[in-house]
């Protein structure tokens, strides 16, 4: 039987998302504020919703893929918390990119009351959201876990089970500082050997096939002309936006207060990207760090 | 016809270069300041010398593997030096890994006299050196690029042309850079996630198959018991010492002042070493920069 | 006539300010959850109370120094919050040190109920505590700061109007983070000039008469052995401890994130302290980071 | 009887030291490449030479005031070194700000022949080179020490014995260390608490008065306005250049490097002010730092 999907939360992840679902002969009823990728969805076959409430009235499963903690925690477990309106069988979804400890207290509100929730960030950006290849990384309770991987499956490809409730948020920001800390030391790398007079794609090709080899020289390397069809070969426009990669780097400078650990590069990082961002970088592909060093 | 080669310093990676030359059906004359490694390589079937002068002698290929900078242009270039004795068509092939400045000093002394010479400094450990699977990146005139190769195949797998005379120490030093950079970061997340509870086993299968992937993660993983015959997993034993990752990180700082290039990852990574060491980890893994991070 | 004060909070610094009060002749009534130090300030000549409440009850003024921003929340603006209690024409002086945002929250709803309150976190240690010499850091409406003057200046010899509600908190902060940071360019400076064999006392007496000083080398010396009566020359113990300073960089790098402000070494001094924290290091005085570089 | 000086190295710098020099009666010679301040020197009563062999012939005293170790070692130990020329018993002064172990080579090459010398770098700028209230900071013997502080007393104010040969490089160099580690964290404080709204120069003072206190905010404010006649009042023209700071804080990287000391707030202060020159600071006041983090 099929299952009732509502999707809340249309922008350039969540839109292409909810289509797959559809594609997937899912029936989703879908919400955003926003009207026009409403009537977006909706010529894709969607029905809409005047609210959210509205949305998950007989939702088998909800997803929401919104901007930050706040406006999560506000949706289901605010004063008008969509969690006192599910049906009792319903599964949460959350792929909103948030503080772990906000996917908890949300995780434990759903608990309380029984309901079904897992935390499920994506990796991988608009491109993957569209060719139904995401990454999702999942927190929560194992059997929610396996009832969540049959959704899922229609929008990604790699769906992992990290651990229990917000491990899912806590390994995405892990993986995400992670990249953060390999992109900026590729274009360190990069720079200094260009600023040597060695040929980028030479260093590129070397360090590939060596030790320093990483997934931005693999699929996203920074120095423009390297590659085809990265940002950085197309004036670092598209991509991950610096002001998204700023964001991230703070729910993980976040997360490194609250367990105490040591994250030295990681703050560096996050410290070199709000330098760029101040200088008017916001809106560029991360890869545009690069830029910060080389000689103007 | 099989061409003679000489073969200077006869450490841990050295001596089983020679043995793989001497397996090559090279004929193999060998010289070091250590008597016992020179038994040793003469029990391989080396022949043997008394000095490097006399090793050099009749020498079609010389291959030396020192320990810095000031010693390989001593040999070489210094009042004794060697590109005074040597035959007109003799190549050279310094595989040390120095400051590109001392090997440029090298190449340009062999020029004025119209020798051929090379910087091949090596990717790859012991393991690699004695499998025959090193990396060689070099610098150099293509010429005697190609004629080098013939010789460098015997002993490693991939040979890469960096570029220009001292271009092969650039792109192994760039190289070595991002290596600690990325080797530091793997560990900052994977201990992130291990003091939010994640398993590091699990973290470290998320992160390979996302945007945070690279070789420490894939084949050298920092967390103890991730991975079986990584020194992680051995009380970091073995490996590469934290010692040799200083001294790499030690050029690359200079050779960043030189090009007046930033590299604030390579810095911090180049500190949090040097504060690894002041601790008394200079003989383990460098991958045990872990434990700095760990709580005691 | 004399003013009614309420005093909330009597640990290592509150319970000296509380005394410093009594000795200038106000009328103090305390409260702490600690029966211990109520009873010390009982001997000293306080009235005391069963709780928060009736400590309130009358006061003319409520000074609050407790450990961190939801404490302080609870206490004023919680359900069953102070503000709903107190005289109508009271004044709130709140001299935790906390977050900013929290300031501001506790202001705000003042503010609505039309309460006097302002933010005055201390500078200065438990010495400056005990002999009223502290500095207090006000935010808040001009006529509450002139109000509050009148009883901080009991307690402390520099009483400051940084600016509005929370500002206080805000500059406090700031000092604090650029304390953290001379002093480990000191420690730093002082270890390297004691590794090429310089005396720190001859180092420490040229830096202080030239561009290199500061007030660690002025008063608070990390070098042990160079000034008599700092925590340097005590094993470290005393002063302001490693858990503090590293509490207080946590809101410093907070409120750096929320303002979208870069503070690089602000970062790295918070992760040095951070990895000092691992290293067991929690407990002492903050001027013991030159261990983190010196030889062990 | 009036000594003898010749003077070496006419910059900005040198020029005015010189200029003290005579108007305090000493006997002057001066030398420099650059023909233009020659004459400058000359309209001021110095008697000049043709060069350096020349200048120094009768010399009692030599001072030099050079921009690089490798020009003072090669005017003093090259091949046509000036130790092979001076009278037996000058006094060299090497005012030069270069590498410890560069200060060493020639104090040790002296030494060899018997003849006097120290190494005798300062702190202040032009400014205090024109006023005659440079601090000098000697490495060396302390009866050539005590010989040279009566010439010295007539170009400066606090004049420093450190240590052995080199130890006044070590202080001068831990000395700006220092002092860019505490301009670029007064920087940060103070952007971050404008950007909270508070006024620069209310902060300033509260800071001063705190453990926050230090040279850059009481003599160097960072902030335009909060301070007249410094160069960030003056669109950070004048004062001590980027590119300046940029010399000595690579210095302290090589020395760092050498002695095996960390000093991660050093390294990181030397990757700012290295990103502040790719974006074209070089020419401006280092306190120009400021603008690397201020919104554009």
């Amino acid at each position: 039987m099929t299952q009732n999907i509502a999707f809340i939360g249309l922008g350039n992840m969540g839109g292409p998302m909810a289509k797959n679902l559809i594609k997937n002969d899912f029936k989703v009823t879908v919400y955003d504020l926003n009207a026009h990728v409403v009537a977006d969805l909706k010529a894709a076959g969607a029905n809409t919703a005047d609210n959210a409430k509205a949305a998950i009235k007989d939702a088998d499963v909800i997803i929401s893929m919104l901007p930050n903690g706040a406006i999560v925690k506000s949706l289901y477990i605010g004063n008008n918390g969509l969690i006192n309106e599910v049906k009792d069988d319903v599964l949460i979804i959350d792929s909103s990119t948030i503080a772990a400890d906000d996917a908890r207290a949300v995780a434990k509100a759903c608990e309380r009351k029984g309901i079904a929730m897992i935390d499920a960030p994506v990796s991988g950006g608009t491109a993957a959201a569209e060719a139904g290849t995401l990454t999702f990384i999942c927190g929560g309770e194992p059997a929610h876990f396996e009832a969540a991987k049959l959704v899922l499956s229609a929008m990604g490809r790699h769906i992992f089970h990290a651990g229990a409730s917000g491990a899912g948020q806590v390994a995405k920001i892990c993986n995400n500082m992670l990249l953060a800390i390999h992109m900026v030391g590729t274009a360190e790398a990069l720079n200094m050997g260009a600023q040597q007079g060695l040929d980028p794609k030479v260093m590129s090709e070397i360090m590939k096939a060596s030790s320093g080899n990483n997934w931005s020289l693999q699929v996203y390397n920074p120095f423009p002309g390297v590659m085809p069809n990265v940002p950085s070969s197309n004036d670092y426009q598209g991509g991950f936006m610096v002001d998204l990669m700023s964001k991230d780097l703070g729910l993980s400078q976040e997360l490194a207060a609250k367990s105490k650990s040591a994250t030295p590069l990681g703050a560096m990082a996050t410290q070199l990207y709000q330098i760029h961002q101040a200088a008017g970088a916001g809106g560029k592909d991360f890869s545009s760090i690069l830029q910060l060093f080389q000689k103007k």
